[in-house]
């Protein structure tokens, strides 16, 4: 018996939840591979009717806010330039992939807190170029919003929710730790199959203060965070490990693939003349665009060893050892690439986007993660079988030629993140349609407070009934004093009768 | 802004998952209200092409086992007949509806027990008539089955799927105090928000011991229930306060529920003779067919003062002072009589496929709930400003016609029971599909494993860490014990040398 889903029917069939009127989507800024994901979702808000703003910062490096075709900018400024952005993300990545490696523990923390730091610091100007600016505010409030999209990468948008009364749905792929989740979103996480990282609390304590000077009484970045009304996961079962969830955790990653599209016919070319090899895809993503000349050396030299065509996306310069069956692109179609039949591997940074592509279209995958959900990503995609991943610090070209052969003649690997792809194409909705659906579902009924547990009124000790546990023992220890005194009074009663009698006599 | 979702578009355009070929779907006989429900399902899956195969008990009263359109009966004698099912649901009415209330704690307690015990013997001569059963053993060995759907209403469905190693769905309302969810199901329940009743797994011990012997190896109810691919919970967040979840439970609440059909002629006729004041309608379910004449007469007492028509199912004598605005009947189409525009109030036993159509067609309860679920529901509905509900045993007319005059004049009955209309029909994918859809999931998958949580295979104390925590305090003690001795020893040495000096010297 072979038993498969009709994916073109399902693809047709989910589209038409139902004829909605135009709403209007308030969006709150966000960047790098938070917007790439992001976008689709504001594209099919717009072709369904809605009329979406987005809250455009000055100093966004990734999000294109001139004429876009689907949402219109509410403008705000900032006290910081696009170049302090600049600087601070190669700061950044310059600690993350290689300042790094040279340190010990304790220097590897220090600098990682001041970096920390200095990003709080950095993400406040966006809380302040939107909420202590009065135009941009009297403009937010002079149009009724009826949802807010809130990708807390940047904080602030749940502190808007709550200042202009606007229904909120979280979108993430994660916080560090899952700390949110777990703390602000009330989904129980038993830690004995449930892994979490260092708990990641500290950085709040900056946002509470914030939250509480901006609305002039005492608050937390958790309380208002935990009032999401949905909040829209960037993973799924083919992905993460079962795990307690709560009804408004919707899972919906891999809302941005889609088919592949026919590649362009130079690309095409290139892709064909690979035979029966197939090629290899290669990219760190949107944020890195430079590599040392060391670095691109050790890997082009790795390339240059394998009997794949290459698509390398870099932005740097060109290493010196270019071998003939690579080729270095600003920009690939990468979602069409993975989607080609000839594709045969994915060397990816481990960014959640890219590997969901990879899960989508079922290519296996060499990961050299380097920063922020990417190790967790390629620990998640090697225990699943379908990915080896390196150091890319230490990685030689040897390792990578290794890492390669591997995932490609290695059937196991194949198979695996084939199982990966029909779990996440067997769905009963599409993941852009479901977030979709839940974010029109919280415009026509104003927020889904109905799904919101009631423990988000519980605090810690009532949570885990510490009060009614006080209460009982109170009651069992009284309980036991009155036995106790009666008894001693009845022994004493009974046992001294004589005595006190003679007295009294 | 006016949103609403397109429900007959909803309606049209999910059913069309996948063409899947054909796969040999297995049944565990269920009773009652519980079969009424799963019809639904099972004549769906037979018109998407699957091969239903039902197990039909001997003994059965309701489930309709002759010649059946949509699925093939593969029937098992018991060793009891079906007048001992009858006499047996007889007297646990007599107790459920009159003796109970006449009873103290203790006498209620060991009856219940009693009642209890006797209902478990009945439910293993199922055990028997299938396990037991070399020739219908032999034919379920012969048949190739994809996927096994068990009500746990009666046990030994799980065995069976273990036995047969075919991946099973659970189909159930819940368990007492939702046990076998939270225990054998693994679903986080805390208790600070998330009610149980008292703990129900001493009936367990009996099915331990069944199981055990039958398959010649330690193993508990618990342990194969646990087992379950998928459970198909017959309610939603309409009904249920929201509450941890995993991603093997889904909430398909109302799956038997459909649009009203047109009344036969005669029944239009009486429901239009109503006018404005419209119609109520009084089931008590499939199980309670008589009452005695003088909770009828109760009953139909306080039916004459109301001025709506009443459609009365019942099959016991006809009260002596039945009003003309009452009529009595065999069977009333009651999810058609519900969905009626001239209805204004349903009096229900409160039995969650009753509840579900009144929710699904927008009716105020007023219910009189007798054993089971049905008081839990009713305090559900209740909770929610949906019903009022009354005590079967001690009620008067006017209780009756009072509460009726609350659910049809205080509008806000209607009000609260429309929003929950709203929340049920507002969902991606309606509960029929979302069934199917997860069942041949399992056919196509052999099973839903990347869906059950690891917790399964952990036993109670390393899903509380406490091997974990053992294990660090040991350490800590360890390394407390060593601080101590090493500082005592230096003490020792330090304070002391001299006279230990002197002594030497």
């Amino acid at each position: 018996m072979k038993l498969q889903p009709n994916l073109l029917l399902l693809t047709a069939a989910v589209l038409v939840f139902g004829d909605v009127d135009a709403g209007n989507v308030l969006v709150w800024p966000t960047e790098g591979s938070h917007w790439i994901n992001l976008r689709p979702l504001l594209e099919t808000l717009f072709d369904r009717g809605h009329n979406v703003t987005v809250l455009g910062p000055s100093a966004t490096l990734f999000m294109d806010l001139r004429d876009p075709a689907h949402y219109s900018i509410l403008h705000f400024n900032m006290s910081i330039s696009k170049k302090d952005v600049q600087d601070f993300i190669e700061e950044f990545l310059e600690f993350a992939m290689h300042e790094m490696h040279h340190m010990n523990v304790v220097q590897k923390h220090i600098t990682f807190y001041k970096l920390f730091s200095k990003k709080q610091d950095f993400f406040l100007t966006y809380c302040d170029g939107v909420l202590k600016s009065p135009s941009v505010m009297a403009k937010l409030r002079q149009q009724k919003f009826d949802v807010f999209l809130v990708d807390p990468f940047y904080p602030c948008g749940e502190l808007l929710a709550e200042v202009l009364a606007v229904p909120f749905v979280m979108t993430q792929r994660f916080s560090y730790a899952h700390t949110v989740e777990r703390w602000c979103g009330q989904t129980p996480a038993p830690p004995s199959y449930v892994p979490g990282d260092v708990v990641a609390v500290s950085q709040w304590k900056t946002y509470d203060t914030y939250f509480t000077d901006y609305l002039g009484r005492p608050t937390s970045y958790c309380e208002l965070m935990g009032k999401a009304d949905i909040w829209l996961i960037r993973t799924y079962w083919d992905f993460e490990y079962p795990r307690p969830l709560l009804p408004n955790f919707i899972y919906v990653g891999g809302l941005h693939c889609r088919p592949a599209k026919p590649l362009p016919q130079d690309l095409e070319e290139f892709v064909q003349s690979s035979g029966d090899d197939g090629i290899v895809v290669f990219s760190l993503g949107s944020f890195i665009r430079n590599l040392t000349k060391e670095r691109s050396n050790v890997i082009a030299s790795a390339f240059g060893q394998i009997p794949q065509k290459v698509f390398w996306k870099y932005l740097g310069e060109k290493p010196d050892n270019l071998a003939p069956n690579t080729r270095i692109y600003d920009w690939i179609p990468q979602n069409d690439l993975l989607g080609h039949p000839k594709t045969r591997a994915f060397v990816t940074h481990g960014g959640t986007n890219g590997v969901y592509e990879a899960i989508y279209h079922g290519v296996p995958m060499v990961g050299i993660p380097i920063f922020a959900d990417q190790t967790d990503n390629m620990v998640h995609m090697k225990a699943k079988g379908a990915a080896v991943f390196l150091n890319f610090n230490s990685l030689q070209a040897q390792d990578l030629v290794d890492a390669l052969k591997t995932v490609i003649n290695d059937p196991s690997y194949k198979e695996s993140v084939m199982r990966l792809s029909r779990i996440h194409h067997d769905r009963p909705v599409k993941p852009l349609d479901e977030a979709v659906f839940w974010i029109e579902y919280v415009m026509r009924n104003k927020g889904a407070g109905h799904l919101r547990v009631a423990s988000h009124s519980l605090n810690w000790y009532q949570y885990h009934s510490l009060d009614v546990l006080v209460f009982l023992i109170s009651i069992l220890a009284l309980v036991f004093y009155i036995i106790i005194r009666t008894c001693s009074f009845l022994i004493r009663r009974c046992c001294r009768t004589p005595k006190h009698k003679s007295k009294r006599e």
